[in-house]
């Protein structure tokens, strides 16, 4: 069961003529909750505005969400919460009214179990078959314009596989279908540069200051499946399920991962 | 006012988790409505299919559609239908589900009225800044993710223009931001090649049709901006307005449209 409000009222339902259906014209956020607290609240915030921002839409009072969810989550543990913020209901046509009111949708739903294999054996993978397009006035940004998520993962799914690698047009790997990825090599962490497609997500930045906070250079660069393949390890990290190393795709085969467990365990250690 | 039917029932609401929203996840259609009756029908309702079918979403039977704008047109001897389909409701997460029901909202507002102006002298339009990426898993569909359409149309809003013109990533015109383009050189029509973007219109197509009953060629290919500063005459069609030619933008003067006149006065009096 999801517990849901829109606009601050209970309620499962949007208007057929909102923006957020007509164009995906509208951003969002996935986030663990425990204990009604959302974890890493500060980061998620921070992006959320930024990308509210970034497409010119008011990003709502940060109490009212984080009440909104201690509501919503309250009989619960442990949480997913998601937050939609939309440009509301407008006339027929795509340019954006200059006012109007925006729609706020905030919904808690049980948190997924992944099974704990995954964690200590690390996943199978493979590089799907979509290439991601490049729009450097919308990368970075967690819109609602997902389909090429939608196909990627479907094609995962189909597969059996918990994830999936994620190429752009020009061959460079971006990450996984919900996830960032990092790769080692030589003590040094690498990452994929994000500014024409992809998004940057809060456990990215998580695993950036890890790196800052243990002497450990990150370069943020063009990655291509060569640099994958030739890689102590490769892991993929989000806010749901935190870290997941990867132990096989075609080519590549890692049966330890010493460095993404290290990150692992200080990510869990210290969440907030 | 719009009247609206959701799954044929008489509603402005849908669920808060339909894909259709957290994802774009569906497919549209705009079209004009004439005494109850959708004009070029057929044409409509065999892209929606195509487009279903690209997306693996099951398209309703079309006598359910024409009945369902039927009744939301009865009082109206002219409006706009819109139809969208969505993959429906499903659990969080990008992957689509196997099977489960699909959104189907079908609702009808009153034509837009343009300026006659806009008919007789031409628009005034300029290049949107923002550029179309490639995506040729998605290119030609009328799906919801639209956030690009939204920026540029948003731009020329703001610049008091009723179209704009979009380039693609690598510079080739692509079309108008709601509309298709073709130019006229020596007799000659050109349009657009849409393989990597855009999305190829009902109103394209009775275009092509026009020059294959009039014995005028007409080249589908990459055009670029210098091909228009070249071009005799050149035009945007889509089927809410019709067809306008455009009459100016930086570099480019035209005052006269005679084959573009020639065409709308076909397409106007072809209605089906």
């Amino acid at each position: 069961m999801t517990a849901m409000l829109v606009n601050g009222l209970p309620s499962n339902c949007i208007h057929t003529e909102d923006r957020g259906l007509s164009y995906g014209d509208g951003v969002f956020r996935t986030l663990r909750v425990r204990q009604g607290k959302p974890l890493n609240w500060q980061r998620h915030f921070a992006k959320l505005r930024h990308d509210c921002n970034a497409m010119v839409l008011d990003c709502p009072d940060q109490d009212i969400l984080l009440d909104e969810i201690c509501q919503l989550s309250a009989n619960r543990a442990e949480a997913v919460a998601k937050i939609i913020i939309t440009r509301g209901c407008g006339k027929r046509g795509y340019a954006a009214p200059m006012t109007g009111s925006h729609t706020r949708v905030v919904n808690c739903q049980p948190l997924p179990q992944y099974p704990a294999e995954l964690y200590v054996a690390g996943i199978q993978t493979q590089v799907c078959s979509i290439k991601l397009g490049h729009q450097s006035a919308l990368a970075g940004i967690k819109h609602l314009n997902r389909l090429e998520n939608v196909l990627a993962a479907s094609e995962c799914h189909k597969a059996g596989l918990h994830e999936g690698l994620l190429e752009d047009e020009d061959r460079a790997v971006i990450g996984g279908t919900r996830s960032n990825l990092f790769l080692v090599r030589h003590g040094t962490l690498h990452t994929p540069e994000l500014s024409l497609c992809g998004v940057a997500g809060v456990q990215r930045e998580r695993v950036l200051d890890w790196a800052d906070q243990h002497a450990t250079e990150c370069k943020i660069r063009r990655l291509q499946i060569t640099d994958l393949l030739a890689a102590e390890e490769v892991f993929l990290v989000n806010s749901l399920f935190g870290l997941w190393s990867i132990r096989e795709f075609p080519g590549y085969l890692r049966t330890e991962h010493p460095v993404a467990t290290r990150i692992r365990n200080w990510l869990d250690k210290d969440e907030v």
